[in-house]
């Protein structure tokens, strides 16, 4: 790797072998409801605190991903995940109960694509044959943490954004089955943090939209190619206003993006009706779409190449208070349909 | 790699080019002061609040490891931190000040090392020509996020332990300078999350002892090492009481350990006459006092190998407050003094 570059390029196309995504109830009212292995009706699930819940969603992604592929957890060598709870305890907690040697992350609602894009770092390099990523969010645990309780009613202005009650795990492997065809991972770029003076907890789409775009741009000119090499761009969780800033300033930086192929996942797993605001948002976010329903559409065939951009606020509701600015960040995984050989 | 080892053996040997340690007053106080490269007499350190100070810290450690090798920030590729603060912020704002590409960490105490091994593993692969990794914690910021506002002046039971004031970082390379010795990183254990249902949150050596030694276990194991490869075993913050559990838990597993070979990081930092319960704790303990003082004494010959054990407890407040116990983990790095040739 050359001095300057921040994407890795994975030569042994390590694959997705198996994904657990699992929901709550707003989401098994959405558009994706199908693209979920496991929703509840119900937001405690049976647990009595609402953290114990989003640990509970952690856990049944990665039983799930298990389940499909047959592999028992002691199979796992690694486990790495992460939150946006304080010092992220549902991962940690969700670790303890499957026992699998854990590397905790904190990347807020970029967590998904930090997490994949080390696990392929470390399977492409033989540091694991088998290992599993997650990211989660639950509704009530992360508003009441960062906003209000949701019990409040507290209003909110029209650029807030609806935080996704769900959890994606990956099974990341070295090869799949002889022929068969899998997502390769291909390659990830690690964002910088972009701080652009927001300060605005209820338009974090906006805060994120030019990390996004700084990373976008970042992967095409480290990996020489223009933006159509992609049949989809699709960032974590900008939300409408956001979307429309990244896409602006990349247009502005003369890059050439089809609208259409850019795409968020945020805007993607609610219905119109579903009253969201700006759109959804949550480290489950972009977790549940890509591991849930891309992977099903690129498994059908509709896209064969796609860049998952996952966005990330990395503010806490002291720096807020603090009167601190939002620092946000992305990072961008390569994924392909076909064989790792 | 073979299932069921989580042990990673880096072939190339990556070098700690260089580190940088800062520290507050009462580390000013300390017995091991004169291995800081920087020492404020101030907690506030020139900010208005804490967190800053915190922030800070970290910055200057990344600073002065970067002077020391007279390298620009732009020529290092990731920068792989975390803390104990809620969205780790003093890391993530470290990073949105130095810009560049960023992983965020959480493991409590054991991010030092979670940091470290990530990184070896990067370095090895090529993955970065250059990296750093850093690990922070601050008294005041901590202590009232934790447990109480230190003005309070709570009293504490004698099993607690005093969050260090410090920030450790270091310079990871593929190669030093021909022919020179650096502490070279020759493997890494990544440890998974013991919860033994303790739940005081003033006794988290005691907690944190199981984890620590399932992990060096596991590492001598997968190595295939008796303990006395190792000059020097060397935990993150256990204290007191926790260094005593993991000697007597690891000898009752067999393992032959010799009691002036396995010390703590907690146990090294401060004078008998600073009143610190058990001993010192915080993710800036093992940062500071491995990358200061540790290395400072490899270097001098006192130790070719040692093994640092960065051992995490992953409660939250919340997590605390709602009756749950405390996970703990410990990551463990194989440093050799050398050349990496």
């Amino acid at each position: 790797m050359l001095t300057g570059k921040h994407t890795w390029i994975f030569q042994n196309r390590p694959v997705i072998l198996s994904t657990g995504v699992s929901g709550g109830p707003f989401e098994a009212g959405g558009k994706l409801a199908e693209d979920f292995d496991i929703l509840h009706d119900d937001l405690w699930m049976g647990k009595d605190t609402y953290e114990k819940a989003h640990q509970f969603l952690l856990e049944e992604a990665v039983q799930k991903a298990l389940e499909k592929q047959q592999m028992q957890k002691e199979e796992i060598q690694f486990f790495l995940a992460g939150d946006l709870i304080n010092q992220i305890t549902p991962s940690s907690f969700a670790a303890a109960a499957n026992g699998i040697p854990y590397l905790g992350l904190f990347g807020a609602c970029s967590t998904s694509m930090e997490g994949l894009a080390l696990s392929a770092f470390i399977v492409n390099y033989s540091g694991a044959d088998y290992l599993i990523t997650g990211a989660s969010s639950h509704n009530a645990a992360v508003e009441k943490q960062f906003r209000y309780p949701t019990e409040y009613g507290g209003q909110k202005p029209p650029t807030a954004q609806w935080t996704v009650t769900g959890a994606g795990a990956a099974l990341v492997a070295k090869a799949g089955k002889d022929g068969a065809a899998y997502p390769c991972i291909t390659s990830a770029t690690i964002g910088k943090v972009v701080d652009m003076g927001l300060s605005d907890p209820f338009n974090m789409g906006g805060a994120m939209a030019p990390a996004a775009a700084d990373t976008i741009i970042k992967h095409l000119k480290d990996i020489g190619q223009d933006p159509d090499y992609y049949d989809l761009i699709v960032t974590g969780d900008l939300g409408k206003i956001g979307r429309k800033t990244a896409f602006e300033y990349m247009k502005k930086q003369g890059l050439d993006l089809q609208e259409e192929k850019f795409q968020d996942c945020g805007l993607m797993i609610y219905k119109e009706d579903q009253e969201v605001f700006s759109g959804a948002s949550g480290a489950g976010c972009s977790a549940t779409v890509f591991y849930g329903h891309l992977l099903k559409r690129m498994k059908q065939g509709e896209f064969k190449r796609i860049l998952v951009v996952a966005t990330g606020a990395l503010l806490s509701p002291l720096s807020f208070q603090q009167g601190q600015s939002i620092p946000c960040i992305a990072h961008a995984v390569s994924v392909e349909y076909g064989t790792n050989a």
